[in-house]
């Protein structure tokens, strides 16, 4: 029978190595997120609006993801209006998937964490001798 | 048919307002994700290893969950020396795991828009009279 409880003693077991900081931001995630829903690509001004981000956010997180490699900026006009198109690079996707199958693994093993255990009663000492900060 | 394929004018959709910035940090979710598997808590010395943090990052990030009533600290002796347990609070598991659910459906939407849909060509420009940025 599996055991899932792991040993406190796995060493950087929840160190989540693959959680790659640039694409585990909350902005960037939502503008990643949104453009693999919408593999054309997406306006600036869609992007804006979809991810609830003010001009100069959008810019900082959309930069971070071009100097990463994950998204591609295209220059474009519409009528007199220069609009910018911002789109998943492959390797974007490619990175991004497997970071989605990293937080796949920490929601299925959360889940079943909360859901496998008895669950230790919270009130009172966890043991005797020990006082709370 | 349901058409997986959101509009772009839908505000907010990818701002992902659950996603809370006290849970969502890489550390504090693995120190979450290592307490909710570890129910009656860890000592302050497991959590560094499983978590792979320094006394200090650990420390601070501990704190901010403290703070937010996310898990309790507690002190006891083994021998001559205080140690510290952390253990997860009943506010901290039910948010914690409202959390999750954020990220099971940004798993889920990831994955079905990257696998049902006809990859656009990623060479060339993506419409005549766009110029790369």
């Amino acid at each position: 029978m599996k055991n899932s409880r792991r040993e406190p003693s796995d060493s950087g077991q929840f160190a989540f190595q693959g959680l790659d900081r640039v694409l585990h931001e909350k902005a960037r995630l939502g503008i990643l997120s949104s453009l693999i829903a919408n593999q054309n690509g997406l306006l600036f001004a869609e992007l804006k609006t979809v991810c609830s981000l003010t001009d100069g956010n959008l810019n900082r997180h959309v930069q971070v993801l071009q100097k990463a490699g994950l998204v591609e900026i295209w220059k474009g006009n519409q009528g007199k209006r220069t609009v910018t198109l911002v789109r998943m690079t492959d390797e974007g996707r490619a990175r991004f998937l497997e970071y989605i199958s990293v937080l796949e693994q920490i929601v299925a093993e959360a889940i079943e964490a909360s859901g496998s255990k008895e669950r230790a009663p919270q009130s009172g000492r966890p043991r005797l001798g020990w006082s709370p900060v």
